[in-house]
């Protein structure tokens, strides 16, 4: 019988002690990365940008990676693991016969998921001798978190932050700088390739694909630098499925287990940790699990083609066979600005391929999936960041049509962040001034 | 021995079952509210007021009182229990040989411990058949929090707002709009006694008192309408036992015990609801545990006048018996606005006029208590609402003091609430820009 709690929660030794890596359980070799046909080599690159070990784990064909125990002890520090909700009230108001439960990454210290990846890579850049870490950010979510980890293992950080996202998000610039982070407008006169856009236009407004661009050729020019990126690759990825892996053991407490598991996707560290542990039990258990990646008709990556692409907009990364809209494309802003970014990451990219992934786009005015979000606010009581909401909009849907169809299923979703610092956006939004 | 992790959680069914009731354990009985030599009784209107439930739990004897099932139903969906953490990163920063622990209030999901004695009076009220919830707020933290409580149950909110602080907390209002409340700028044109001062001055920046007065009038010429109050009476700091009774449990967990004790207190509630299970054991079982409230140098009120004085601004509460500035005294404005309030609860005010709490004024400016928040995010990651800053600030210094004497103190301090909305206070007082 499953659990009638509205809380299902793990105990501290319960934390995962390993996470999960995909690759040696998906169907076809994942793509490697690869060099674009002109210029210099960017695969031999990466040695001198990633940390080791994250590297290693990038490359692993592991199916379970440690999580060291030093490490370990910074997850509990932040909080982990979280609860899993039971959203009754939320099911209530419905009328659906769906069990609707979600997971709690709006606990984040910093406000989103991205902890539990900034905190590991943190950890290994110490570990490794680095002093610095440098990096990008769109929303704003990535540059906090790094902020924090870096803040808690006691090395320098970097930022370079989107222009158009800087000018308006002070508190969220405030809480970096409050951690010690030095932060950037970007494109900035602090690298050649953010000099070249910036001397052209000090307003630039910049993107997320040119921040990246920033971050990388500060760390690839200080020896004592480690690159950080928040999303996209493996070793992100793999890094997050703490999330999936809580909520795995939770549903087994919970004695039940998802028919459908959703969450939003921008570049897929969010969606890949809550889903993949899910997504293995399909691939070796024989589940029969659905998933759907709710995203944002501004940054319909999904849809896009699936080809070797940059990740970054100068170019600097290697190639990635991923869902791309094109590295150099233009996407219009939005309040959930963590999900508009050109391309997906590769594994998420390769399981959409093969059919294992479905996935919506919501229209970009944000109406539907903020009235989503305030329903959600008013029956079950958290606030989420603008990206969860998304996610929301997509099990609130799905639910409805549980209720039109009178089906019972089970919908897991994840409220990857809250939305404490994002009230601009709601407002604006909802009208509500 | 104590515990070496960061980290001490309760399961589901260890949230506790009951609250505790200090009334039959003081060592003198608490004087009752009484009526001023003139004009009509206040005394005789409090059932008009308060919900039935409420009053009996304010005159009770009974050492323990239920909690509902229902209610303790929302306690879970609002997170509870909350972790105890154990502050090894700020210990080892400090190099202070205490240990030291603290209470997760932050946790709470409108950003304060608030919610606790929220939750409990929607829910009384409802079952009271009420429609409405009428009540005031200073900082914000108490009519998000009913606003939130209303909103889960199913009420209808009004919440008086202090003007001075209304009109620059634009998220915290649309946050409260967001839950569907009514919120009024405090003096406003909606009640005689706003009315009489707002006429005057449409700029007029109010106060708790005015505020407290408007709520109270508005609640007693509507009888589908509850009033609220958010702190200073018995059955408020008794519902917030439910953060010092979980927080005892945890001790047990961690196989330690606190010598010292401390919190922010303005009106009482959250300093009491931390501290008074643990007073409870001083009292009847002998520990020799010390409590300190911290408080702000713009509203000692610990430090005032030992008497009978109102609550409120208008004199429509009854006198209670109380440590007080007087209630019409003009308090300077500060960030940590939660602790600007003329009186404290009598029960806190009777013990500490027994000399079991001892209370430390900070300087209004808070330079000194935000930089120990500063300190405190920068070791453990979260970033403390500005009241909760005062206790931070009060467990540091005394860590402090304990690395001075080579003491191996135990301290637990409550960090009642998070400061994602308030980062406008902390960038000004900490010149971030």
């Amino acid at each position: 019988m499953p659990t009638e709690n509205r809380q299902i929660r793990l105990e501290v030794d319960e934390l995962p002690k390993q996470w999960y890596n995909i690759i040696p359980d998906l169907p076809e070799p994942l793509p490697p990365p690869q060099d674009p046909e002109t210029g210099p080599s960017r695969v031999e690159q990466l040695p001198n940008l990633l940390i080791r070990t994250c590297l290693g784990q990038e490359m692993s064909t592991d199916r379970w990676i440690d999580i060291p125990d030093g490490l370990r002890e910074l997850y509990l520090q932040a909080g982990r693991p979280r609860p899993l909700f039971r959203a009754r009230g939320l099911e209530k108001a419905l009328g659906t016969p769906a069990r609707m439960y979600y997971k709690s990454e709006f606990y984040s210290p910093t406000g989103s998921h991205k902890v539990n990846t900034a905190l590991a890579q943190a950890y290994y850049a110490r570990e490794d001798g680095y002093e610095r870490l440098a990096t990008e950010t769109g929303a704003g979510q990535w540059g906090t978190a790094l902020s924090y980890a870096a803040s808690l293992v006691g090395l320098k950080c970097t930022v370079y932050w989107v222009r158009a996202v800087y000018r308006w998000k002070a508190s969220r610039l405030n809480f970096m700088k409050m951690f010690g982070a030095e932060v950037h407008a970007s494109p900035s006169d602090k690298t050649d390739c953010g000099r070249e856009l910036y001397d052209k236009d000090q307003n630039h407004p910049g993107s997320l694909g040119i921040a990246i661009s920033e971050g990388l050729e500060d760390a690839q020019r200080d020896p004592k630098a480690a690159y950080c990126l928040g999303s996209v690759l493996n070793h992100v990825l793999l890094h997050q499925t703490v999330i999936g892996l809580e909520t795995q053991k939770q549903f087994e407490k919970a004695d039940d287990y998802p028919d459908l598991v959703i969450s939003c996707l921008g570049g897929g560290s969010n969606f890949g940790g809550f889903a993949l542990p899910f997504v293995g039990d399909v691939l070796t258990k024989g589940k029969k699990t659905k998933f759907i990646a709710a995203q944002s008709d501004a940054a319909p990556n999904l849809q896009g083609e699936y080809r070797y692409d940059h990740a970054d907009h100068a170019e600097i990364t290697p190639l990635l066979k991923m869902y791309t809209l094109g590295h150099q494309t233009s996407l219009v802003p939005i309040k959930g600005d963590g999900l508009r970014y050109h391309g997906c990451s590769p594994i998420i990219s390769l399981l959409r391929h093969l059919g294992y992934i479905d996935t919506i786009a919501y229209p970009s005015d944000e109406k539907h999936v903020f009235q989503r979000a305030l329903m959600f606010l008013r029956t079950e009581g958290f606030l989420p960041a603008p990206e969860s909401a998304y996610s929301i909009a997509c099990a609130i849907d799905e639910a409805l049509k549980c209720k039109e169809e009178g089906v019972e299923k089970v919908i897991a979703f994840n409220v990857s962040g809250h939305g404490f610092m994002d009230m601009e956006g709601y407002t604006e939004v909802l009208g509500l001034e």
